[in-house]
């Protein structure tokens, strides 16, 4: 079994959105991997920024740009614990992103709902998904639970 | 006739679109109006900025949430001079904007090449287009002109 898994760096987006839930914001986090460096990590700061486009793919994206200086990002993979809203697979479908692994699906705000049979993401980007999607999901649940 | 109408805000997002010209990217540009009042303005900074992600409706947009202190702006119009693309639609919807003035049509990346017959909008979003349609297209066609 190798180390650095998809299972691997899952574990680190939640670890993302782990910080978003302490910060009581909806639980969601995200994380670039170049090779097997974590080269930016994000988590949902709509709240704390007072922004509602400050979600965790965002914020990582944009660190991922900075920190190699490029905005294209073709071999590297962003990891994110929730399926991606329509603005952030808009985001991803621009960085050029050779692949993006996403843990639970999200049947209300996933950009599915709205492409339907069109894929947002760019013709070269691989999409993986179901990574410890039980734990991505859990996480939310027991947010929402929480706030009830 | 009314000196602030719909032309009048898509001129001053014309005259940001310039500024994106100016700089070498390409020619889009956006303000964000509360009332009768600009409150935030963007260009397409993708070059400058080497963020892939830096489109005149998220630079506008993010910029208004600061200004306002509110992560949504129910009240507030944002005019831009082409059809967004399917990540700018995106945090449209999260803003919960009032209204989304557009020009030109973009059927390469414009959103609704994606989503078909789905609005990517808020449902209290009112979409108005083809303001300075011409105006805001032939500078594109400008753009791309010089470039080959």
């Amino acid at each position: 079994m190798a180390m650095f898994d998809d299972e691997y760096f899952m574990r680190e987006a939640l670890r993302q959105a782990k910080l978003a839930y302490e910060a009581d914001e909806i639980p969601i986090g995200a994380v670039v991997v170049w090779g097997t460096k974590i080269i930016s990590r994000g988590y949902n700061q709509v709240e704390q920024l007072n922004d509602s486009t400050a979600h965790a793919e965002m914020i990582a994206l944009t660190a991922a740009f900075n920190q190699l200086g490029s905005k294209y990002l073709p071999e590297a993979t962003l990891y994110v614990t929730i399926e991606p809203c329509l603005m952030c697979s808009g985001a991803l479908y621009w960085s050029k992103i050779g692949r993006v692994v996403f843990g639970a699906t999200d049947v209300k705000n996933g950009y599915a709902r709205i492409t339907g049979e069109n894929s947002p993401f760019h013709p070269k980007t691989e999409l993986v998904h179901g990574i410890l999607a039980d734990e991505c999901a859990q996480l939310m649940k027991d947010f929402f639970a929480a706030k009830r």
